[in-house]
């Protein structure tokens, strides 16, 4: 069993943030990552409201982030799943997929998923002309035509980041106005080749091998129509993925997220837990790395008991 | 009167990043700052813990955050002091040397000032060997010999950096051991041209025109000596910028931080505030821009009530 002081779940700008400082302090720090270091954060086509980079790609952001985690020392294990956890006692054991470790705390920073709208078709043609995510699967889609879902800030970008791809873009809102920001709506509408479909809700995906077309409800006149169609990205939020945390006993609230103060610690003592997966109210790479760093602060503090906290 | 949504005061990490989610949501937003742009941020000669850059020079960081501020359309008024705020009402006034304003909400984002040690001599000689700031006035002593005094990240980082100026750097602190990053602390030992005084304290500084020495106490074994130094750099920590607020009515903590719950509100309605001049337990700069973000964007919901959140 490898031995760490402070294992960090999720390598999303939280994480690694939260590496930067712990390493920075002197702690032995794991970060243990199921897929590859960037969290959601790395699936944006632009970041232009993390503070210092007026646009950023959002890969790009998250390989900066993460050269930056790794030079302070820190040992980052990508594609290693995390499959359990065991946080009751004073030494705190992290299950994966390839070892079993244990660390005096652990900070949970293991983000969000894509939302599913749970409607026919969409499992079927995941992969197929389904998408959760612009930027990796937009270029599939050159010179064709595409649905985006939602009405938040990342269906406005998808929208508008497919709009340099796809002959035609149509966003479906379910509601009369969006709930993005007023930046990125007023670039939506001056797009010429984005057409925006209010009160309207995606019923249905149809198609043979490929998505061919899909059934729209307008929830305004009761309307229901086909429209053909390439693609579609759906785009209607994210749920926690706080599993394996509230297994092991780490208090989340009615949607899953996981409970935390203004020390980012969670109910269980050594256990700290930051950005997408907490109930902190705002979902932003500049919010989840301000929570990155308190956490491995206090985890610091926890550990080493020094007089660093006043 | 001036009338805007959206009225931040102070321009350093938390400000900026506010404005940025400010301006990009929509609002009318104003900084005004007292001094230039960047807040005690800017003092910095290196920061290495802003995940993002693996280091840059504090200004130049201050500098860009301050030009992404307002690239989204905010107005910074640098050299404009706030001094009285009347904020009880659903106006918000903030008066300046300068104006009046109203805005619908106030983020305060004032930061904090040097804290002094208040040792007979300290007041006489700032500006004439007394300094608060190794980047400001460290060059004044190149090829001298300097004290530093304190124990924390800036007393550490004032110390490396004066080292690549000054002959001989001193760093005094009343402790036996740093409460700085581990990461700060090796590269201070490493240095040859500086030597740690361990439970030293500072009891005075003597001199004619200039500084010319300090007399300086053991408190282990209770000596008392004197030293001849050219300059004294006092890092002893900082104090919040709330007296207005206070004033004002909102509530503060025992050592005057305004005190914020998760959403970055104050006790008053419509006023929010984030950063150093906050009770948040994280004095950094990431941690700050978190906090900044957080403020806009639950202004903006104060004032627009959208159903952005959920």
């Amino acid at each position: 069993m490898e031995n760490w002081e402070l294992i960090i779940i999720g390598a999303g700008p939280a994480g690694l943030a939260a590496g930067i400082y712990g390493a920075r302090s002197g702690l032995k720090t794991l970060i243990l990552e199921g897929k590859m270091a960037g969290g959601t954060a790395a699936d944006a086509p632009l970041i232009e409201n993390y503070p210092g980079f007026q646009s950023i790609n959002g890969m790009e952001l998250a390989q900066k982030m993460a050269a930056h985690c790794r030079s302070t020392g820190v040992i980052i294990r990508e594609f290693e799943s995390v499959i359990g956890l065991d946080l009751k006692g004073e030494k705190k054991i992290v299950k994966t997929n390839r070892a079993i470790y244990e660390a005096n705390a652990v900070i949970i920073a293991s983000g969000s998923h894509y939302r599913e709208l749970n409607v026919p078709g969409e499992k079927e043609f995941r992969g197929r002309g389904v998408s959760y995510c612009g930027i990796c699967d937009g270029p599939l889609f050159k010179g064709k035509r595409v649905l985006v879902v939602g009405g938040g800030n990342s269906a406005v970008m998808t929208a508008l980041y497919l709009a340099g791809l796809a002959s035609e873009v149509k966003i479906a809102h379910r509601r009369s106005e969006f709930r993005a920001e007023e930046a990125l709506v007023k670039d939506l509408v001056a797009k010429k080749n984005i057409e925006i479909l209010w009160n309207t809700e995606l019923k249905e995906i149809q198609g043979e091998k490929l998505v061919a077309k899909v059934i729209l409800f307008n929830n305004q006149n009761g309307e229901t129509r086909e429209m053909a169609i390439d693609g579609v990205f759906i785009q209607v939020g994210e749920d926690p993925n706080s599993q394996l945390a509230r297994e092991a006993g780490v208090e989340v609230d009615e949607e899953g997220y996981i409970k935390i103060d203004i020390f980012q610690r969670t109910n269980v003592s050594g256990v700290y837990a930051a950005g997408d997966v907490t109930n902190h109210p705002i979902k932003q790479v500049g919010a989840a790395v301000g929570q990155g760093i308190t956490a491995a602060l206090e985890a610091y503090g926890f550990i080493k008991r020094p007089y660093y906290k006043k």
